[in-house]
């Protein structure tokens, strides 16, 4: 018996909702972030729908989950379903973040803004490769993976994205979870196991470019 | 009515066809290309679905849209599976790619070694920004994206990668559109909207760092 499970968000926290379920909210989430800043009191599921390219009886269905938080006819308040879902999602706080890897991809992610306005703050960047070590990224200095103990208890790191080439990615992901960690981020295109209580979710980019060749591919099939 | 939709891979040619099935089809096929590898003969749906974290029952399912590769008993051969997976998913040949956007994201995706091994050869990399024109990435030179209808053509593009801010992705997409590009992967974060017939994939980062940060919030509210 393997210990070990592939684990999407499976967790045993999260048993009850699917991966996406949790996907649409932060859909919805971002909706209503846009709503916000145009100073909209009220929101439909109809628009949330519309705007999320789902049915209204989705939305209503995703939300449902959490308690009913719109009323019949008069839809929903737009700041309250707003802190409604950043409290679901866990975006009311911020999470310390870490990233191991300072290839390119891991270079990226440490200047991607949109995890720091969301609340994921990198606040460590990590690298087995002696010759980047003290090199400097968007004002974090690139530390040794082998301290990855100390520095991320010292940085109360949350969440590790992985960003290391496919050969590297278990060893790493062993050492985190060794050390730790409960929730992790993985770019290495290769699927990576964790034991129950750990949380993986795999950003595969090639997947996404590999559906739209799918999608192209069955165009030309089709008789025209 | 708007005649723009929001497009997962609901495309025309692609209707009967879940994102989900289409996901689990590329992940399957990382899975063959593994056992080749290891020059595997046979393998059966149990071994495909333990490694990818579904059922067996699933991974026929997934398999049975396209004909029914297997024989009960004997598994599938691998070899066969991997050929068929790779003409439905379109992965037999190679497709050129153009990248907007030449920041962070947009350069570490020239970069990306996965993309070329699978087929997807980016041929060129576009900016608005003049102080970026000439620049050369990965043997690339950034060119002007008021271009890209002519450079486009010029290089066969059939795919475009649009890495640019929130606020520009729309007007570059309808740009694009109107170039005639069918198949876009959105590295921005924000929804666009694209006439029907043209496919959108979205990439968004902070969407799967937000699914983890809800594993964790659900798991610290349990009782212990």
């Amino acid at each position: 018996m393997n210990p070990y499970h592939k684990d999407g968000i499976r967790g045993q926290g999260a048993a009850k909702i699917s991966d996406a379920t949790v996907r649409r909210l932060s859909k919805y989430y971002r909706t209503l972030q846009s709503a916000m800043a145009s100073n909209k009191i009220t929101i439909s599921s109809e628009e949330i729908a519309h705007l999320n390219g789902v049915t209204a009886a989705q939305v209503r269905k995703d939300l449902s989950f959490f308690g009913a938080f719109g009323r019949r006819g008069l839809g929903y308040n737009v700041a309250d379903l707003h802190r409604n879902i950043s409290h679901i999602l866990g975006l009311h706080r911020t999470w310390n973040v870490c990233i191991v890897g300072a290839g390119n991809i891991g270079r990226a992610l440490a200047h991607f803004r949109q995890f720091q306005e969301q609340g994921f703050h990198i606040k460590l960047v990590m690298d087995s490769d002696p010759t980047k070590w003290g090199q400097s990224i968007d004002g974090l200095t690139i530390q040794r993976f082998d301290d990855c103990k100390e520095l991320m208890h010292l940085e109360k790191i949350k969440i590790a994205i992985i960003a290391v080439p496919a050969s590297a990615a278990q060893r790493v992901v062993d050492k985190l979870v060794e050390a730790g960690i409960k929730a992790i981020l993985n770019f290495a295109p290769v699927s990576i196991f964790v034991p129950s209580g750990v949380t993986v979710r795999n950003e595969n980019m090639a997947i996404e470019i590999e559906a739209l060749s799918y999608a192209l591919t069955s165009k030309s099939r089709r008789p025209t």
